[in-house]
Formats: structure tokens, sequence, C-alpha cells
């Protein structure tokens, strides 16, 4: 349950969109009226950002940038970095510069930093769950539209894997692609024909009868869906690592364990997306 | 707890735009790779969108939008409109037309209908929580990033009403900006003089003493921050209907009862946005 | 007719979007072709930006933002600020710097600078027009397309105060809406009845007898549409407090007076956004 | 003055482009939240849109997509075409179908039409003023930001000329930069050396001594800035055909005449576009 | 060098997204000023699009929406389809409807087809090079900025494979990478500890001695940068089926069969993209 | 052949937007996974951009943004400007900062500088294949979509003209405007009677006897199309300086330099645009 491996960050394309974007939905047209009706222009001021729960932080790059956006003078200074735990009353940034700019961000940092953090908080639980097992949680495309690649990256710095990204970028037959190429085998063949070789393929079986046919066909991933741990274990020793197995469906924090001593490799949780709630943090002016 | 109100719709740009941002996260650069090296790309079939769970729907034309968008022969027929609850099996949509687009918009559509139905839900719990009382639940500014208006959506679906939408569109004069303007009276009257007679003010309290002194100013909506519901009781009886109550803070499924019965107007929770979980719905191919 | 109130800045995302797309309507797809035909690239200038006519500046911001995007080191300094007089012959600010940058952005910054200041300007003279009545100038909706909170801003620094922004941060009901619900109480009902608690509610009245109705069922601002000064004397007086009045339709220069001494809050006039001549400046080389 | 020239439209996607960003502005996050409180959804009505005053209509096609992305099922009947003059009372347009969707759109439609028909309304007087003289108005880069080529279809609609729509697609060489290049001479050379064959090229002279200077290299089009009819009737003696003349500066509906009773073939006048007062129409509902 | 199997088209959302940004990179802010002086708005007319070269066809889907953009009632008859071969004079699509239209999409239409299907004759002259050999044909990274995706789909339509999209959906460690990471083993270890269970590795490998390490380590692709066909022939026996190979660097129409010949797996080649000629299409009105 | 003429460049906005949309296209939603997996954050190294081939440099601004946007404190040094040329070996610049940023960066900012290098280096071939002649080279409308502007600013490097930017800023009369129009007289009549007096117009002939007529009603540019040496000899002979000349079609580098001792003033090539092959250039680490 380690997070000390480095950490892949999100694009900051994609960052900077995000926050622009959350800017311009909470600013509309006509900026902060009670801020610049009151704070007067040049006022100063430092805070910090104190959790009050205990969590996995992920973030911290997204909030800096919604201050330094909102001023681009703000000192942003990170005391606690993603991926590192805290505990209730940890300071994990001190905020300083404009009064005004400091205001005007408190909202959209807090919402990306509690949004992003409570993702990698409950990756973590899942992953410290499953602590001394060689299997791995990672994450589905059920994430929040339009935050996907920050949600992901969230579920790094949580110590989870991601799984692909879209639909683009790795092959995932499910029963329905099985039942319209007409069986298994051809479905496999087709995908094979039409990818790259730089292209992973994972195929979803729900029973041990279809594991064995695409075991013969070759493939990189099996996806066991929705079996119980000793279904599993019977799986795990069929692929007998002729490919990387992933269970999935019905994951909790209760059963996780058991899933993950049946022997697969990962264990993939839509919940730790679209489920978590919110790291409550708040923003405390000094 | 009736919804039966007309529910005002999310501007169809907004879902339009947060419709081809989340497709444009989804298919990448090279699409459906599955999908398109296995399904006839004129195979036509039927499916069922399901819910698993019981809830309350939110969403369904942005789910509508996002299956058209995959392919604009698809019929969407909608079967449980916003706004209404549905049990486990219900079949809330029944969608037919092309194989590949029905599966290109699958998780699309259900992340977006399980996040806003997910929030509808809660909302609702909230509303159903405080059945009989004069208080009315509303929302908070801190939504999911980029989503604020469907969220603000799903709220008004689950029965709840909305706060502000953003920074600009009504005023809450905060501690911060009571002790940045040297008090209570000169924060509202800097704010009286420079808004608009279209815009509302509201302005936080954390003590009775602080009530006095805003009541004396005039304002529309006091914010009764972190009260417990005796001192609220108190706080109803002194401002004797010359402002709107809100109370807000700290406020869940166990709270939410006593806090109404103390007479407040608006009860503000944070939590129907930013900690909803997923409404779980699935889709069903017939 | 004071404008020493705090001004509320337009917010910069605006400003910078504008200011973008200013530029690359002007600068198409091979920019200053004379400019980098003739301009040696590393010349510098000095220019200042001069008041041909009496007026009210609005829009150095904007102006400003024009020549540092054009160059990041041109130094603009903002002698005149937004909201006050001119003179003809002031110099309003002086820009420093590349000599290419400060020609291809020239007209660029005018435009902007030229149309707000008009808009000020042209409100001032309402304002001005009013003084020492208790009424207020307002604006309206009738905003030049894509332009809205720059305008609205320019209002501001002409001593205006703003309508609502949009249709969507406050209720306006008018006599099609009333027509539509089957008269003014169904009206208000079903909009206090949808609408959240930081959402003022107005209606217009073209009758005294309509005014009555209103008045019974409650409300936050009435707008008194095309009445005669008298008329308007008489429905201040049956408003007595209970809400704000809003006198609208047909207010020039000659009128505003004789509409403000009838003791209305509010006047709003379309023609300080929609018919504003612009402010004659100029950009003169030292 | 007759506009029967077959009247080059705007682009379309500047036009879409244009409405998407007028209805982005006015809907905001929430919507028409009065329409959607009080209207049906499924009412439908008719309205006509009516002129208040005599002028020339100009962007019958913005509006008519106003409405349209409204609610696709909106009929829009134009009876007044762009460039055709409209007398007080003169329905321009009918329109039907959703009684939302026509409130909704209708101040953004009235906006663009009414700033539109006000540009063609003034051009057309200039335009009409000089009737009968060879003389042409045209227009120059001061447009309202963001709208230029929408602004450039109105003068045209009005009977007017364009002049160069950016810095980009033709030169014109002002004072500055014939200091900068040290003479009239070297600036064309300049400009002549760097641009292509598809051009035109224009300088600004102030004084005959200069125009001298100037038909020696050869030009294209020569601005005559500033200069009284008689000195332009020298001017354009000088030039003898060898140029095209461009009076500039100064130009208002008094003077205009005797400028192009002075023998110029172009007369530039900012004020049709920076200046125009928004032409009077109405919606009213049938 | 069958291009039989189904081919993945390029995301709908990308062809618009392109299709979009050439339009406003050709009309400008006047739009088609030639046309729109001559061309009467209701003409109609029929045109073909011609061949006047052997090759290969893609992007007629592009072309499609290059007419129907211009204008919607345009109908785009599609010949021959993407990844089909033409002989010199073969009508390839037929198109009918709005003479001005069609004169407005040509320059667009054909720009793209003629890159596109310049991309597929090209690389289908690879695929054809080394046609009976076990090898296949790949694109690169090397693309044409802002075209990638359509360019990647170009290349399947020609009969070659598509390498990675970008950086994010693969791995490719390079000779920079090992020197950084100290080595081989390091460079793997780290690769593999940080990315997901769906992404594949592919390491560049000059020398035979790294090859060991590499096959040591396991790795999912190796690239065998610039080795002549005996040292590929040696190489491809060395990994004896442990890992896909794949020959980079210095490959040509003429070099490319021997390089096929020794074995390899894939054969990447940049040219394809970053140097195809246009295919020479003419559009003859018929 | 000398390109010592000031080289106008391309608007930063768009070379800004160019950049942006390569990153989004190559950097997706997971950023670059290689790089972030084995590189420290904090190395830093030093590379030279090296030309493997001769030819002319085209697009180091262009460059020099990669780089900077990759990670804003790498330095780019230009060693060789643009329009200027190179031997193989040649450092053409050299890049020094952050090892993540120059590795994320270098694909992109090659696939550009040789991308536009290839077009200058073969538009300076068909330079120097007619120097000492008066013709000059200049491109056409047929550049690779979405990035006409930079293609037309490597034109301008290469020594080439450049003929217009789109279908807006100049007439191009073609013989399929002649056939709607009715003939040759009544087109070029109608484009001067709606178009500016800042735009040139340009008439296609195929013929002399068409040449005759266009002569009579006079225009700014003739394009003789396909015409032989011989015969455009005769067409310059009968064109006396009354218009430009501009031979178009089937120009090539053999064909090129007889046809512009033929006396016409322009030769378009499309060629140069659409079928330049990439310069070949390579980031060599220090």
């Amino acid at each position: 349950m380690s997070t000390s491996k480095p950490l892949n960050p999100a694009p900051h394309h994609i960052i900077k969109h995000c926050v622009d974007a959350a800017f311009a939905e909470d600013l509309g047209r006509a900026g902060d009226i009670t801020t610049a009706s009151i704070i007067s222009a040049d006022a100063t001021t430092t805070a910090n950002i104190v959790s009050r729960q205990p969590g996995i932080i992920a973030g911290m790059e997204v909030a800096q940038l919604a201050f330094t956006t909102a001023n681009k003078d703000i000192c942003f200074d990170i005391l606690v970095g993603d991926g590192a735990p805290v505990a209730p009353g940890d300071v994990i940034a001190e905020v300083s510069g404009s009064a005004a700019g400091i205001l005007i961000a408190e909202r959209t940092a807090l919402n990306f930093l509690g949004h992003l953090s409570g993702i990698a908080t409950l990756t973590h639980q899942f992953v410290a769950a499953i602590d001394g097992t060689n299997a791995r949680i990672c994450c589905t495309r059920k994430t929040t539209p339009g935050l996907r690649a920050l949600e992901k990256f969230a579920v790094r710095a949580g110590g989870g894997m991601n799984h692909r990204f879209g639909l683009d970028d790795a092959v995932l037959i499910k029963d329905n692609h099985i039942a319209a190429a007409g069986g298994i085998k051809p479905a496999l063949v087709a995908a094979k024909a039409a990818i790259g070789h730089m292209v992973r393929i994972e195929i979803e079986v729900d029973r041990l009868d279809q594991l064995e046919e695409v075991l013969d066909e070759g493939v990189d991933v099996v996806m066991l869906d929705n079996m119980a741990p000793d279904i599993l274990r019977q799986a795990v020793k069929m692929i007998a690592g002729r490919a990387l197995s992933e269970a999935s469906g019905g994951v909790n924090l209760n059963s996780v364990r058991s899933i993950a001593e049946s022997g697969v490799d990962m264990i993939s949780v839509g919940a730790i997306t679209h489920s978590a709630a919110t790291l409550d943090l708040g923003l405390d002016f000094v």
C-alpha cells in the first residue's frame, strides 16, 4: 500500500482547462460581487488549507493553479504532497497574497481538492484492505464526465492503478461484443486483426467454460466478471499465468480482501471514482 | 416532499457542451476500437436502461443526447422522467437503433445519469427527512467542477431548491468579509451600495449577538452557521420574519429534522452535491 | 452622481476572452502585414492615448491587456482610471515599448476603450440629469451581443447600476408571461414556487389596477412600464415601500428627470448600452 | 443609393458562433428561469417582429438562427430582407412555434437585429446623402470587438462598401509607418517587396506635397486624411486616375456631400459602425 | 496487402472539428466573395470528384462532411470507399446540389481528400512491397500537427497498422530514457511499476547486447533501431517469440523488403505520414 | 533567390493555437507516461536540434513555443533563423533545461519544424530554379487543413510569395464562375460591383481569345492556366503590362524555368505546400 513510486502527473493542459472552466462557471458575468464590494483590492492575507478528516491528498497542483489564476502573485506553499496521508487538523498548504484573490479561488480550489482527495482516500482504503496480497486495485471508466484525467490521477495518488483511459487506448470485449461477433473466438480474431501491436486486449468472461475458449485463442487480460472468490480461485488456476486476471463487479470494502486472496492480479472498482465522498477540507484565515 | 412543480431544465447549450466533452474524453483519437473491430456498422439492437437501486431519476435529457450524439438515428424513449422515483428493476428508458452507437454511448450516458440521479436521490432523502416542516433543502457551491448547472438541476429534480449558482448572482457575506470590512454594518452598507436592485444579499452569523446587528441594518437572508437546534430556534424568533433564515453547517440525515423543526426557512447541504454516491443503473440488451 | 463607491471589475477571464477574439478578428491569418513590412521588430516608441471629447472613461484594463497581448513587454501606464471624467486633450494613458506591438494593438484597444467609454459617458449623462433625486439609473439586457459583461461594467463606471445580467439570475415577469399564466397572481405563485431564495422577482405592470394585484401577492420589484410621470407618482404612492419601483420605457435625457422626480427607485434605460456613440479617443505618438 | 446588387452574406460559421455566444451570455447557468417557471413547455404562439422606426434592415439570418437555436421547430418567416427599407409599423418577420422558445430568443434576436439594422440605417443615410455623385461610402476597422464580420455585412446591407477586414488583408501605410520607414518612398518600397500580388496597398497622406511622392512611387489607393473639400478637389486632380482616392476623417452627415462632390472615389466613415444607434424593433405577440 | 478487414473510422467529433477549422481558415471574415458576387444563391449543379493518379482513397467521410457543412442539402454519393484503389479517371464521388456550396467546399474537401489519400497511397506502396512476408507496416508519431487521428486513419486505409497515438497510450523507452534511468533494467522496472495493466511497453535497442538485457527483464515489443537486415535477422532469432519485434529507422521503398524478410513483426515508417505527396484529385463539373 | 527582405511572421495567436492543439493530441489524457515513469522531474539536460539534410529552415518560433509550453524554463537558443539555409550536421538550435520537458516537446517541435522547413526547402528549390528571371514563385490554397497560416509563412521563408490566404481576401474567378455568370465580362462586372476597393481581382483564362475579353474589361491579375511556355509568352505580350500575369498548372522543377522565361510575373505551385517532404531534423542530446 505504499505510494512511493513516482506519481505520473495529470497533463498540465487538462488541469488548466478544468480550472478555467471552473472559474468561468463560478464567476459568471459579474465576478465575485461580494468580495469586490467589500474587500480592498490591495488587501493581503494568509490562510491555511486544513484537513478536517483523515485521508490521502490529491490535487495540490490543481488547487495551486486555482489560486494563481485568481491572482498570479498568490504564493501557494504545498506542505503535503499528492499521495500523502493527512490527519484531522493537518495544514496541507499555506496560501498568502491578495485577500480578494484568495476569497475568489477558495471554493474552486477546495472543490477540486476535496473531490480528488476523496477519490484518493477511498482508493487507498481499498488498497489497504488487500495489503499483503499480490492483487492491485484499479479504476474503471465510471468517472465523472469531464474529469477523467484528474480522477485517474487521484486513483494513482491513492495507490491504485489505472485501467484504460477511454474506448480508444485498449480493447475490452464485453458480452455484447461476443454475442454480436458470434462467439469468443471470432471476437478475439476480429479484434487482433484490426488493432495495432501497442494495444492490449481484454475480454470479459462470466463462466469458467468461456475462460477455456479465451485461453485457447490467447489474450492479454481476462476480466472475471461477478465471480465468487472460490470461482475466481479456479479461474486463476486455469489461467496459470497465460494472461493477467482482473476481478470485476460487486467489489466493496467488505468483499475486496477475499477477492484479492483468490490470486487475481487486478481488482477493478467503479466506486472509487463514482461514489467517493469529498474529503472535508477547509480554508482557515490565519 | 412532492416534486410536482414544474422542473426548470438545465440550459441545452450546457448539456450539449458537457456531452461533447465527455465523448471527446472517452473516444480519444481512435474512437471505440473494440466496437469498430467487432460490431458491424449496420447492426441494430434494443436495450433497456434499468435501475438496480431505489432512487430519484435526473439527467434523462443528458442521457438521450449522449445516445443521439453517438448516432443521430438512435431512438431513446424516456419511460421515467426527471424527478420521478424508481424501484430496483424499473426500466427507465428504452434505447433502440445502431448497436455500435449504443455501445459507444453506454458508459457516457450512464456516467451522467448515475451521477445526477445519485444527487437527486440524496437530495430527496434530505427532503423526505424534513417532510411536514416548513423548511426547504437547498444546495451550495460545493459542486463538482464543470458540472454545476447539471448538478443544480439534479438538486431540483430531487425536490431541493437552488442556492446561488456562482459568486456573481447573489451576495453572500462571510466571516472573512465581515472582518475585512470592520464589522457587520460596514460590510452590509458596502454591499448594498455596490450591487444592483435585482441581487439578494445574505450574511453569515455565528452568534446571536451578531444577528441583532444584522437585523438592524436589514438583509434578505441570514445564514445561521453551525448553530445547534435550540440556538437556531432562538434565532428564528429574533428574526421574526424580517429576513429569510438559512441553517448551514454539519447537516446530515440524522440532524436535519431537528434543524428543520427549529423553524428555519432553508437548510443548505453541501453533501447532496459533493458526496452523493452514484445511483446504480445498467444497460441491459433485450 | 458620484462614482466614488468601489467599482466592481468585469471578470478577468471575460476580458481576456474578448481581447483574444478581437485580435483573432483583426489579425486574421497573416497578421499586420503593413507593420511587419515596414517597422523594425526591435524599434520602440512611446505614445499617449488622448481624449478628444469630454466623457467618462471605462475599459482601461481591457486596453492595457490589448497592448500587453500584442507584446508582453509594453508598458501601459494608466493616468485616468475607469469611472473618471476627462476633458478634450487629456492624456488617459501612456504606452511605451515595441513600436510594432503598439501599432498592432492600437485599433483593438481604442475600439474597446471608445465603445465602453461611450457607454459610461452616456450613462453618466443620465445619472447627472437626475442628480439630487432618489432614483438610480440602471441598464437592461439590450446590450451588444458578446459584450454584456463589459458593457455592464461600463454602466457601473458611468455611475449607473446593473439590472439582471441574463435570463437566469433574476425573474422578470412580463405581459406575455402573465397572459400565459392566466393572470398576475398565478404567474407570481408559479415563479415563487420554482425559484430559489437567493433570486429576486420583478413583474411588469402597465396599469395601476394591475399594481394592486401585484402588491397583494407580494414581489421584490415592480416594473412600471411606459407610464407618464403623474401615473408613476400614483404608483409610487400605492406601492408605499412594499416593493422597489422601476420606471421603464421611452426614457431619454429630456424625460428622465421628471420620471425621477415621480419618486421611483430605479429608471432603466436601454439606450445607454444599445445606442451610445463611441467616445472619440486617439493614440498620439510622442 | 440602390442596394439591388447581390448582397454577400456573412459566413455562416461566424453567425453561428455569435448567436451561440449570445445565448451563453444570456442563459447563464440556469436558463430562462422566468419562462421555465411560468410557461408550459408545449405552449405555442405567434409573434411579429415589427419596426418602430424607419430604417434599413440587416441581420435577418442572424435573428432566424437565434429563434431556431432556442427551439429548432420555430418557424421564422422573413417578410423584409436584408438591405430593404422599413417604415414604422412594418412587420419584418413572423415567428411561430414554441412560446418558451420565442420568449427565450426574443432579446438575443432583437439585440442583433437592432444593432445591425442600426448600422445599415446609418450607412444608408450617408449613402443617400451623396446620391448622384461618383463617390462610395465605406467602413473602417472601427467596429465593435467580436462583431466585425456581421457589422461589415450590415454596412453592405446599407449600401456601403467594405474597407479591409483586418490588418492582414490589405496594406494601409499610416503616418507612423512613414516616419518609421524614413519617408514615403522607402515605406512603399518595403511594403511592395514583402506582400503578395493579391494584396492592395493604400497610403495615408495629409498634405498635397506628400501626394506627389506617393504618385511617383505608385500605389493602389491614397487615403486623403482630414482634408477640406477644396484640397480634396486638388488632390483628385493631381491623382488623375493613377490611384483610387479615399477621403477620411471628420466625415458626418453634414459634411459628406461636399466631400463627395470633390470627386473622391471613396469616403470612409467610422461612425457607421462605432456610433450607430440601434434600430427600434419590437416583438409583438399576435 | 488486402484491406478487407473492417476499417476503424476516425472519431466523428475529430472529423467535424477538423472540417470546421478548415472552413474557418478558408472563409475568413467575408466568406467566398467570388462566389457570392457571381453565383446565384439558388443555382444548382452536379460535379464529379475524379482521380488523376493511381492510388488508394482515404477521407471520403471528411470530404462528405465538408460539402454538407457548406450546404446541408448537398448530396454526396460515395462511389469509391476508403481503402479502395483508384485508377486515373475514376470517379470517386458525385456531388450535386447548391452550386455555391459546391464551389465553397471544393478546395477544403480536396485538401483533406488529397492529403489523406496521399498517405494511404504511400502506405499501400510499402505494404505491397512486403507482400508475402510476415511483417506489417506501421506508422509513427511523425504526423502533421492537428491531423494525427485522420492521418492514422489514412494509414489504416492504406493497409498499414497504427503504432501508438500519443505519448499517453503506450510506453516507448528510448535511448535517452535508458541513459537517464541508468540502464535498460532500471528503466523497464520503473515503467512496469508505474503504468497500468492495459498498457504495452516497447523499448528501443541499438545493439544486440542490449537486446539480451531487455529479454531478460521482459517487454512487449522491442524496437530494433537502424539495424541492417542481417543484424535484424539475428535479433529476431534471439527474441525467439518472447516479444514482438519492430524495425525502425531508414526505411524506404528500396530497403523495406529486405527488412521484412529478416523476420521482424513490424516495420515503422515515418515517411508515410510526414512525407507523402498529395494524391492528385480534381472536381469536374458535369 | 535572396530572402533578405523582412520576413512577416505568422500571427502569434495562431502559432499558440497550433502548438496547444498539437500537445493536446500528443499528450492525451495521461501525458508522457514513459518520461513520467523514468525521468526525474528535476533532471536537466542539453540537446541540439541538428539538420540531417540540406534545406531552408522555417518554424523556429513554433519549435521554441513547443519547448517553453512543455516547461516554461526551458531555454531555446535559435542558432539558425527562419529563411536561412542549413547543411547536414548544422546545429540549428540549442535546447537546455528540464529533461522531461525536452523529451515531452521533442516530437511536437520536430513535427512542426520538419514540416515547415520541408515547405521552405521545396519553395526555395523552385525559387532557385528561376533565379535571374523576373518571375516570382507563389503558393496556392492547396495547404494542409489547419496549418494554412504557418505553411504560408514557410513559403515566405523559402523565398516565395503568398497568393490569397482564403476565399475572402481576394477574388479569383474560375471557369465555373465564368460559366455561371454567362461569360467573362458579366463575371468581372458582377465581382467589381460587389467587392470593396481594397480587394484584388484575378480571373482564370485557358485560351488567348479569353484573354482579349478580360483585358478589355480590366482586371488586376490574369491566371494563365495550363499554358505551354510559348503560349504564355504570347499572353504576356498581349497583356502588355495592363495586368499581372500568373502561370498556373502542371508546374514542377523541370518545367518551372521555361515557364518563368516566358515573362510571366508569378508562377503558382501547389506542390510546395501539398507535397513537400519533411526536412530531416533530429534532437541530439549533448
